[in-house]
């Protein structure tokens, strides 16, 4: 570490943080938490999807030697939701979905409460099922009788007697108008299937409560918005409610808000013991959350040259029996529902709609990826229509500087048209036909897309970093840790201010009564929002060293300076002192560390969308954008689908750390390959047909055995940490449109909806 | 909380934090930590007081199912120690004192473990047994070679070729010039038996470590400073060892150093696998820590008129096995065994002397109380000679503000006296004779001592606290809870200061990755240091939530002001903040938290002593005082003595707490009962013979039945926190002697050792 090359961290590949726990087995997950006395709780789920409660006999549970508490919803009639307080604990009157907790126990042991809670017994009286989104906008079932019933915790706009439970609406210049002028309108739709987020790690809590403190350890990704919601939900002070936070096996969204923690929680209340409740895989998937389902109605309207002069896109979220993060969803995606293009009409009309279905909440992206099928599938459909290239129409009518988006937006920092231009290079776009057929009679083809994100904005972040004795650092920030790397990104930026080694950051636990705010893990938030926070505090250590360094030297604050890791005297550079050498050097009494806060929040920046149109000035802090390009090969005689290459460029602002950068983008490849692909949450009127990990297919390495090529597009953003954005969702995002594109021209047809079903290629049921 | 009276909270009777958890037993120890794989060790012990180890064989253990390791001394030849880097983690070639560890095991389960260990066959050959003082001085035998070959990590001045690890001389005025000039010479000695902490909770450590981390849960005193041991010990950087500290079941010193957590590192570190150690009781009273046995041999020189002219003061600690905080000891009680009085010519000449005996180290009061013993028994042999009453011979010769004490110092705050005269006016002291005898032959005597002890200078500490959304301040701090009630005094500071409830102060987990530095919880130093570093904090949180009220209302800083829990709007009064309203009043972003760094370091008003004469203008940032009286009833048949009462009077500064100023002193005043009448570790030749509970005999609550009246003085101290002085180990220190004297009184005889045998007093062994 002596000259300034040796200080450069950002770009340079270094070892993850989280990496040597893992792969040593170190690592405590939630369900490795087990604290003195704790009981075991076990669920009682219900078997209709929607169904009044008639009676729950809980005696013979009772009465099972080791049972220490029985409880039903009328015990803990308490309801949480991020959005819209409408979840019950436990089911009170009413079911509504399979699988929805009805009653649990709390045990010595597992085996015992699991054996008494199938001793209970429920009398239901059914009730019609609403088991898809025509039904439910039909509105002849109400899974809610009155929305105003519950209470609202954010932005979430029901509409009342029916089972739309949000409904966003952006709006941009005259759609009849837009119509009116255009030469060609293509009208069509596309359907995204519901998927399970099926994480290695279930949910899980240990909760310890009484009459004035909760404490839950948690792999929650969210602490301080599931802090919140368990304290509302509970009626506890916010900071009387800790979230001790474990490490996370998997999150993309499904720990993002409360979920285990309640109901043990409320069983810790009735035993006064410590209750641990981990999730079964039977579990996850008949009662954590999902990717809701979507219909996508889209209008386009162009001008022969290929402008497009309208876009309509009327969207309907299967979001299933309560709000969860929907109404979020719902904003994200009717955001993201234009594609990243100029276009001067443009009605957005987006329903977050109730069924009897497993929860639709947060997903990797927030809808983001789903809308890219829908507006990148009718993209090529235009194109066929002009007869133009794919390739061209887009990067015709792509968001470039100095542009409005549909949002109203001025844009700045785009680097979209150049990842289409670089994924279309990288595929062979201009280069080879966009459609062949192999000897063996296979299908090739290649698709290409694209898409843009919003961060979730206003929000604000800290954190604290504290310049230890030996010249390490501690950083304390709640962006949690769930495999995307924010452990080792935020060290990185911290280590390349401080001009120290990136291993001799040390980031601390998270936990609620010890760590700084961060609103949330979600939303590609935390290199960018973090990340600052970071700069900022670590702009407060020099400051801070520089002043102990002046005490020593006995010399004016202005003639010391920080540079590269060092602490400098002007007068006599003799004197410097590398950051290394800190405890040494004697600047520091015994070994009193030098702390400094960082904050970033985004609320002055923020300007509020108009309700009715949405159109802000900035509503985000920061776009997102890439593109992928595909090439595929089907088996005409299986119908089935082989991915041959993705080409995967996105903007990232900056390489903050490549690995990191090239792992995001790849495992939001192979996630987004088993959505266009294999996966989906089959019901049947109301029930779950394929709850399980043999019949529900997440793509497996044999799955992913495809090439996939990340080009990272470097357009800095002017307020980002060295000019990063944000990465953790977008590689999902423009991936299953470019499948769905790739396998629509192979098969000369028009995919209309995910996963692809090869029965459907075989029996030519598309297009 | 409307008007400034409802925000009173320092001088109220608040609820410890503490106490909800440890009375519904939620209190998480050492001992109920587990982690996932951890293994369970158990450790072969020396029996004998001192051999050479001429083999180990540890076949036999290594060859028993479950045993996952075996490890000697061998295997992790390092050392380690606060003061000197002398004690080795399990002993190498030579065994230095009965019960010391030898070789360990880490198995499945802890009885496999046990059973293992005694398979382990250690031939050894006996060394002469250092048994005594005496014996050491000699030198014919010494346990260390060459103190050279340790490393020092502290203030520890070894004699060489002796075995003497310390010595501490403080020289004040001219002694032989002194004794010229006295009236009267009085010589004398006083013995103070070797005690154990036997504290409720053993020590204990779980350890996870690989080749570059060093992770322990323990329930440790004092983090930081058992951080740098086990970091200079195993050789890693300071920040790569982190501690995470549980709830403390009692310390009084035994947990500021290191003890079970190198072994159970060691053994971590060999099987790659979690390991917990939990010291049985045997292993506690074998191979934790004790209080040094002390020989004083005293002499004073005075006029006729009672001024004392002179003190020669000579000190000899049994220090046993290795030097740990023996230095330390040797140091703080050198300065204290003056005792509070202003004597112009002085000479402590005072020696930590190392014998085949269990590691003398801190305990409550760092040798003060033992001192204390010595001065004070020599006061009442004075008064005697000079036939002065023994109360007047001390009133005339303390301490007294604008005074020189024989430190070198001139003292303010001085309030020695007025406790005097209040402890003796409580237990009767002018208004009845101080021996008589009753109707049923009982003997009776009052007594009277007095005492002083530094606080630890220099030292630094730091805080955070957090302002939270909801009003409630997140205090994190590393003082730790060992039942003196730090964790409730500091949050009354940050309450009062604040103006906000103290239930509404929630005192973090200390874990050395997040918490920030303190240098220990010794010395009575929390509520002083800690809290000067928490208002430090709050002052600055104060002027944050001005800043954020500042900008909400427009206006300028200085036109808001912080009154009483209350952010003013100078400018419009009725737009003023309650501080508990602060998330609601907006001035908040989302539920962005204000955080504030304190500090509080004493390196600047420390004097450094001259080495020779340990002279200082400043040696300590604080001086405590007290002084008890004692009446006691001796059965002149069975030599057995009853307490009959403690006057107990402490100048505390100011009372923050007056239910922990009271529980303080009393706990401290039944620990230094049962030093004076029953507790003592008996060696034999280097073997401890009542190493357990049923022969050590600690008091129990039948021999704490007698009235402790406890007298709060109130000299307020111009650097402490509202003028409050430390309070956590003076109860212990006046109590012993006065109890001394009063036994003295009632036999009319000298004692001249505690514990005082009651088969002496029969015998008249005594004076």
């Amino acid at each position: 570490m002596d000259d300034e090359e040796s200080r450069q961290v950002i770009g340079m590949e270094n070892v993850r943080h989280d990496v040597r726990d893992k792969v040593q087995g170190r690592t405590v997950y939630g369900s490795d938490v087990s604290l003195p006395g704790q009981l075991y709780a076990a669920m009682k789920k219900s078997i209709y999807p929607h169904a009044k409660i008639i009676s729950i006999d809980i005696s013979k549970a009772k009465a099972v030697p080791g049972v220490r508490a029985v409880i039903t919803g009328k015990d803990y009639p308490f309801h949480f939701g991020g959005f819209l307080e409408d979840q019950p604990i436990l089911a009170i009157d009413k079911v509504r979905y399979w699988g929805e907790p009805v009653a649990a126990v709390a045990a010595d042991d597992l085996r015992t409460a699991e054996a008494a809670a199938r001793l209970i017994d429920v009398v239901y009286e059914e009730l019609p099922v609403v088991d898809s989104i025509e039904t439910a906008l039909k509105a002849e079932t109400l899974l809610h009788d009155d929305w105003n019933a519950y209470e609202k915790k954010g932005n979430c706009h029901p509409i009342e007697h029916s089972n739309v439970v949000d409904r966003f609406v952006l709006k941009h210049g005259d759609i009849e108008k837009g119509f009116a002028e255009a030469d060609v309108i293509v009208e069509s739709e596309f359907r995204c299937g519901m998927l399970q987020h099926t994480v290695m790690e279930p949910h899980s809590a240990v909760a310890v409560a009484d009459e004035d403190h909760i404490r839950v350890y948690t792999p929650c990704q969210s602490p301080f918005a599931v802090r919140s919601q368990i304290a509302s939900c509970f009626h506890y002070p916010l900071d009387k409610v800790r979230l001790t936070c474990t490490e996370i096996g998997g999150a993309f969204g499904c720990k993002a808000e409360a979920k285990a923690e309640p109901l043990a929680i409320a069983l810790a209340l009735e035993t006064k013991r410590p209750v641990k409740l981990v999730y079964t895989r039977d579990d996850e998937f008949a009662t954590s959350l999902a990717r809701a389902g979507v219909l996508y109605k889209i209008k386009s309207g162009a001008k022969k040259d290929g402008t497009i002069v309208a876009l309509q896109n009327l969207v309907y979220w299967d979001t299933g029996a309560y709000a969860t993060f929907g109404p979020r969803v719902n904003y994200n995606a009717g955001y993201a529902a234009t594609g990243p293009y100029h276009i001067p009409n443009v009605l957005i009309d987006s329903y977050c709609v109730e069924t009897n279905k497993a929860l639709g909440s947060a997903y990797r992206g927030f809808g983001v990826a789903e809308a890219a099928c829908g507006y990148e599938r009718q993209m090529d459909r235009v194109a066929e229509k002009l007869g133009m290239d794919p390739l061209e129409l887009r990067l015709k009518n792509v968001l470039r500087d100095g542009m409005e988006s549909p949002s109203g937006e001025v844009m700045k920092a785009v680097g979209v048209g150049e990842c289409l231009e670089k994924a279309a290079a990288e595929i062979g776009w201009k280069d080879r036909p966009h459609r062949w057929v192999t000897e063996d009679g296979k299908l090739h083809g290649l698709g290409i897309a694209c898409f843009t994100k919003i961060s979730g904005t206003p929000s604000t972040t800290s954190c604290t970093l504290r310049m230890n004795y030996d010249g390490t650092i501690t950083l304390n920030s709640a962006s949690r840790e769930m495999g995307q790397g924010v452990t080792t990104t935020l060290p990185i930026l911290a280590a390349q201010s401080l001009g120290i080694k990136v291993e001799n950051i040390i980031m601390a636990d998270v936990d609620t009564d010890i760590t700084p705010f961060d609103k949330t893990t979600t939303s590609s938030r935390s290199t960018f929002h973090g990340g600052n926070a970071v700069l900022a505090a670590a702009e407060d250590i020099k400051k801070q060293l520089r002043k102990l360094a002046a005490v020593k030297w006995k010399i004016d604050f202005d003639n010391t300076d920080y540079v590269n890791g060092r602490i400098i005297n002007k007068l006599d550079e003799s004197l410097s002192i590398d950051v290394n050498e800190v405890g040494k050097s004697g600047i520091m009494v015994e070994q009193e560390p030098v702390i400094a806060v960082g904050k970033y929040g985004t609320s002055d920046i923020f300007d509020p969308p108009v309700q009715e149109t949405h159109q802000s000035k900035r509503p985000t802090v920061m776009w997102m954008m890439g593109a992928n390009a595909a090439e595929v090969e089907v088996d005409p005689k299986t119908g089935k689908t082989r991915i041959v290459k993705i080409a995967a460029a996105n903007d990232v602002g900056k390489v903050i750390y490549p690995l990191g950068c090239k792992q995001q983008i790849e495992g939001g490849v192979n996630m987004a390959a088993g959505s266009a692909l294999l996966e989906e949450m089959i019901y049947e009127n109301g029930i779950l047909r394929n709850g399980n990990m043999v019949d529900y297919k997440v793509p497996t390495f044999m799955d992913s055995d495809f090439e996939t090529k990340v080009i990272l597009v470097e357009v800095p953003h002017a307020e980002g940490p060295y000019g990063a954005k944000g990465l953790g969702e977008p590689g999902t995002a423009p991936t299953a449109p470019a499948i769905v594109n790739a396998v629509s021209t192979a098969c000369n047809t028009d995919i209309k909806s995910i996963p692809i079903k090869p029965e459907r290629i075989i029996l030519g049921q598309e297009g």
